[in-house]
């Protein structure tokens, strides 16, 4: 591990974005390669993002009365055949046990690429009156999805995710709780990830294997391709009718429930890194931060400074925030690369010459700004720069998602612009299936979705010509 | 769900201990079975006492300086057979995925029994100088065991746990850190389940494939039979010479490094059910329990009652403790039945009269007892009456324990007791797996465990008549 030219070996953003991505997935340490293509390792410093994420999202939904369940592994084939929108949506990507115990399994075993089959069998069993309604059940665990072309935290065979799985005695409640969850899922965004989102509904194109509608939040990385960040589904019925789950409504009717599913997955890494980071590595919005705050002492052997150092750290830690002191045998210009590189919000040299002035030096992550601050100033001073580094940070993605985000009225300027690299697109779109093929197929565009915020662009689809029903974003997309 | 026959359909414990057993795991709504035999569904409130026990135990993790990482679900075939031992205790019940994404494999991957292998193929690529190590990492997850009989929690095709991989510079290091974990596992008995462990290490036979010693936590059943709570195992250099783990010392020199793995499951619910649950149903310790508190309104419709039932929980919240009030259209007489089914430690009725005399009545769930309390006094009683509740509880698993150990220095005194149903009987042992193999086929016990705590109670081995060397912890397990 030991490297002292860390920050050289990064690609620059501009040279080649793919690869500056991959290096920064590695060099900060983020997660490796295992030797089955397409499984990831998510490392400490990977793996406590996600359980910033997982902790922010967990208090959300149970506020909002979820429960956490786990449900198996695996899904009989018999089973996972029930629906028919979703089987043919998921099929093609299944990976499947076909020996147990060393004996040819008499029913093949699916492993789950996701679970509405398995609490569907499970609701049926379970539900019999308006009594036992609503369950809002949810369960953080991996799928298994089999790719092609994998990519860490964008898209692998395995990924990490929570999947919840609801159901209501009415449709109303349904679909206020697949806005709801939308709405939680923006405050990922807004309040822990600094990451403006784009709500919207999916066309459906791009809706879901089974359900009735999808709604998406959708984010813009840093080389205008957008990025999926977290979905949720309203099945209505149809889910409740393949598997009978049934209740006895007040009426003493029996009724259907109405169904809803929603999740978020390791992909919100991804858009971490591809929002915020730069060519000196990730940059990491300060409440989801592993390590908030690195304490580098500059000739650490000096009277003082290893004390100072450890009493900052000390007050930092009690009151809570995450701190740690870089006491290696290192080179400061080493550690100071090593904070940068793995997105450390605030870094604090404390030397000689700044005890002398009883002060020590903040370095900001994101922007680079240096400042000196009394050392009995620091601990209180915290909480505010933590809200000014975040809401900073939110701000700079906002701007990038203005500044690339177009309105276009003729097809002409859109295939042109798409050429260009443009990130958004907003444009009026007939709700015709054929021209979000003929974008697709002209541009590599798709609809990411259809915002809730809607515009009145024109009266015509540019693709066609015919009568716009709404206005699309469309992107680019990972 | 609507039942007011609750409680007469357990299956008293004397009558058929495994049927009662199976009847609280249902009726508690703990969990349910799915359709792939062995893959058991954890519902809401038997997750939830799972969630308890990683929080207790992730804090303990992460004092003692655990990171939490999350490693593939599948291991290559290759991979799975580079150390021999290993893959001969694990390959005979391992679930293989032969197919993905529709095409035969070129490499069969098994489904993780363990994730030793996977540990020590990244350890392998990420370590370099002592300056790398230690490297303790652990992660929650499930495996995969294939399982001829399943039973819920104590033995299934898949289970829920957290499995710790540690390698070390020295044999020193990774020898405390193999009986600090264990001493950690204590503690979840001592301070969270109120159930008294028996530490010791494992005999030859009964250790995990590939380690040089392994030690483990042992408990009693109310069936007199012992269950094996949880493991920790030392693996000296074994995987890191198979795995080519090594790094430069500080002396210059190439050293394997020493190893670690450790872990403790879901198995502990079942532990929890069969130490403390009685013909009512389950009994939950305080500390570890989903709801602490149901209070349940008498005659709710009459004024103040329910208002005093919401204060009281406000009350309760507020101080940190997991309260409900059961304010469903169930008659009074099912809200106990339901709640002393679900273990919930502490029940607390409020009905017109107690408000008269501005009271409530307290009944708790492990004894029976009940006691009026002034409204007023009850939070701040509350955090007393855990704690003697808890130690009360471990006292009497304590007692049985006991009660139900026997020191015998005659094999045929040892094979009448176990004929009839004796717990942990302690007798000397020559270390001689052939002694092992004899009083498994004559009894069915097996040696639990070597225990720390040694005593002599004779030169000879009882079965043999040879030189004995240790008191070994005989029982029939589970």
């Amino acid at each position: 591990m030991a490297n002292d030219k860390l920050v050289k070996e990064i690609t620059s953003r501009d040279v080649d974005f793919a690869k500056w991505y991959t290096d920064v997935c590695k060099k900060a340490e983020l997660m490796d390669y295992s030797d089955a293509k397409g499984f990831i390792i998510y490392r400490p410093y990977g793996y406590s993002i996600w359980e910033n994420i997982q902790a922010f999202l967990n208090g959300l939904l149970k506020e909002t009365g979820h429960e956490n369940v786990y449900f198996p592994l695996v899904i009989p084939e018999s089973l996972f055949q029930k629906e028919a929108d979703h089987v043919e949506g998921f099929a093609p990507e299944t990976a499947i046990i076909t020996i147990g115990g060393k004996e040819e399994l008499t029913e093949r075993l699916i492993i789950r690429p996701t679970s509405e089959v398995l609490f569907c069998d499970h609701y049926a069993k379970v539900v019999s009156s308006y009594r036992d309604l609503p369950k809002k059940y949810n369960q953080w665990c991996s799928v298994v999805r089999w790719e092609k072309t994998t990519r860490p935290f964008l898209r692998g065979s395995e990924f990490l995710w929570q999947e919840g799985h609801t159901i209501h005695a009415t449709e109303e409640e349904a679909r206020a709780e697949t806005l709801g969850i939308l709405d939680l899922y923006n405050q990922i965004g807004t309040d822990l990830l600094a990451i403006p989102f784009i709500r919207g509904r999916k066309t459906d194109k791009e809706k879901f294997a089974g359900a009735e509608e999808t709604y998406a939040i959708e984010a813009l990385m840093h080389d205008n391709k957008a990025l999926q960040s977290g979905t949720t589904h309203y099945f209505g019925t149809g889910f409740a009718e393949a598997f009978n789950i049934q209740f006895q409504d007040k009426d003493k009717v029996l009724k259907h429930v109405y169904q809803t599913s929603w999740g978020v997955s390791t992909r919100l890494i991804g858009a971490i890194i591809m929002v915020h980071g730069d060519d000196n590595g990730l940059v990491l919005p300060p409440y989801a931060a592993p390590i908030q705050v690195m304490i580098v002492p500059i000739q650490q052997t000096k009277p003082g400074v290893m004390e100072a150092s450890s009493k900052l750290r000390d007050e930092l830690k009690i009151s809570g925030y995450r701190v740690r002191i870089d006491d290696s045998d290192k080179s400061p210009g080493w550690k100071f690369a090593d904070s940068e590189m793995k997105g450390i919000p605030i870094r604090i040299e404390i030397g000689p010459r700044d005890l002398e002035m009883n002060q020590c030096l903040l370095a900001i992550r994101h922007n680079g700004e240096k400042m000196a601050v009394p050392l009995n100033n620091v601990t209180e001073m915290m909480a505010e720069l933590f809200k000014d580094i975040h809401d900073k940070m939110y701000e700079k993605a906002k701007r990038h998602v203005d500044k690339n985000t177009q309105v276009v009225t003729d097809y002409e300027t859109f295939k042109r612009l798409m050429a260009e690299n443009a990130g958004y697109i907003k444009m009026m779109w007939c709700g015709d299936e054929a021209c979000e093929n003929k974008i697709k197929e002209d541009t590599a565009a798709t609809a990411r979705c259809i915002p809730f915020e809607q515009e009145h662009l024109g009266d015509v689809c540019p693709v066609c010509g015919k009568k716009a029903k709404q206005m699309v974003l469309f992107a680019k997309a990972y």
